[in-house]
């Protein structure tokens, strides 16, 4: 009789959280991706105009893995006249090797929030300065929290700007991180301000205009760029994409398509990418000097999504928690 | 507390299956189809060489409908030899209006199974003569088994043929569906033996090669292919679909692709298509009389998969049937 596991978000964030294992499973994808070597078709996407709503469903199959996660995320911007959120999500979980379902996670979309966190913090750890100290953020939301969060994994945070739309929810955040890192924090009124002494600038928004230019790029400065992952957002200038030491991204095809290097090249410039992969995999030189300027675009894959999900699956059956339904 | 319902294939059994409403329910979606309303991208496709694996994800949102359902179907042909069924699959169903998670139908694809049946049902009564009474089939697996029980709903069957690559299944299948049907029964030795006196002939067969030539098509016949659903299956001649008075198909992109419509026009063939739901809206005709040769291609469309699947949650919700968990 076959068997299926149903997790809920709490059991997952009993789990799994921003640790140093969770990044290295996380960081352990990219030089499959970067070697070829995922089956990872392009994001299935339903639109729902009727409510402002939108499906991106992502999947990867990695050699190896043992699990196949198929990720579901819901964007319904209606949702909170509703008082629901407007994000959400759930993945289910095959065997790799037989295609049958092992779990369904209904995360609400927490597993997406760590993996992306994740995955910034990777991009920082193998292009930021060593000596990176200074932090800034652009956006007040769940993942610029959760950004800086994971960043504090690979580098000493001593000090922390948060700029974002609302004042006051960017005040809130870098009053609440800087309780919880124990770092100094500043709010910034314009995101130049922000990334003014900035050693690593994360932009978290889902802006549609670029909101770094290159006037804010200075010697050292590591970007790394959440947002964009969708063919109508941009959070950098196509010329920052242009003129960085060093252009790096997760996966080539889709950085031009949904991501930040979409408008470098619809700009005409050639851009010389990497995928971050390579760097992993010292395939290709990320940082070659502590005054370059890097720029690591992260448009979020299904690897990431296979990846968490897998380890998640794993560690709910070492601690015995989910529900176990005969199908 | 958000809430989800998990639904077993048994739970599903118990309240669907080959009726009218169901039929009526899955032939309501291809007007929406042809009309171009449906939202449904292509699918989603990830091979798993290594396990002679391939996983294709279906979705689709239908204006109006409450759900959306999104359609994991796992083939796994190793499976066998490690006493598990090749095919599989789970689907999950969000509410249309908000992305939220509705249920999970760990159905390991029966409901697959009976909205292709229910297809064809409503291809051969849109299109098959009003007096058929003769029906063959290729195949003799689980599809051949329910095209002809839903083709009893929808046609007075007095003689079925049934022509299998393995004739002693073919004879098992003839002989329960003799005895369910209460029909008189015969098997083939070919399919030109099964095709010959056929009103109505369906086929169910993963072929890569035609099984239905030009010239086993005769006055009146109408021919419902249902197998072929990727680049390189094909159960008709193109001359078959070259010759026929009507070709007709649920999605015509769809079966340009991966249906028989493909191999035609590989061929260099002009084909007039015509969509079954435009058949079904009155928008375009079928058969204009006794003596046409007709033929529907079904590919196979993810509206199916929301409809069945919809029509699920909902007679599941009424009988109280399925587990509920706070997500």
């Amino acid at each position: 009789m076959p068997e299926i596991t149903i997790l809920t978000e709490a059991d997952l964030r009993a789990v799994v959280g921003l640790g140093d294992d969770e990044r290295r499973a996380i960081e352990a994808v990219y030089p499959v991706i970067s070697a070829g070597r995922a089956a990872m078709p392009p994001i299935m996407r339903i639109d729902v105009p009727a409510h402002h709503g939108e499906i991106d469903i992502k999947s990867a199959h990695l050699p190896g893995w043992p699990g196949i996660a198929i990720k579901v995320s819901a964007g319904f911007f209606d949702n909170p006249a509703r008082g629901l959120p407007s994000l959400g999500g759930l993945m289910v979980v095959l065997d790799a090797e037989t295609g049958v379902p092992l779990a369904a996670l209904f995360d609400n979309g927490h597993l997406t929030d760590l993996r992306t966190a994740l995955a910034g913090a990777v991009a920082a750890d193998h292009l930021a300065r060593r000596d990176a100290r200074r932090v800034a953020v652009l956006g007040a939301g769940v993942q610029a929290r959760l950004q800086v969060l994971a960043l504090a994994h690979v580098r000493t945070i001593e000090h922390l700007t948060v700029w974002g739309r609302r004042g006051d929810r960017a005040a809130a955040l870098a009053t609440d991180l800087g309780d919880e890192l124990g770092v100094a924090v500043a709010v910034a009124d314009t995101p130049a301000d922000a990334a003014r002494d900035a050693d690593v600038l994360v932009t978290t928004t889902p802006s549609t205009e670029p909101l770094v230019t290159v006037d804010m790029l200075h010697p050292g400065l590591h970007v790394t760029a959440i947002g964009s992952d969708a063919e109508h957002k941009q959070e950098l200038a196509a010329e920052v994409v242009r003129d960085a030491d060093r252009f790096v991204c997760d996966e080539t095809g889709q950085s031009g398509r949904l991501g930040e290097l979409r408008a470098a090249r619809a700009a005409g410039f050639a851009v010389d990418v990497v995928e971050l992969g390579a760097v992993i995999a010292g395939d290709a030189h990320g940082r070659t000097g502590p005054d370059d300027v890097t720029v690591c675009d992260l448009t979020g894959t299904g690897a990431q999504d296979t990846a968490i999900a897998s380890l998640a699956v794993e560690r709910c059956a070492a601690a015995g928690t989910g529900t176990t339904l005969a199908t």
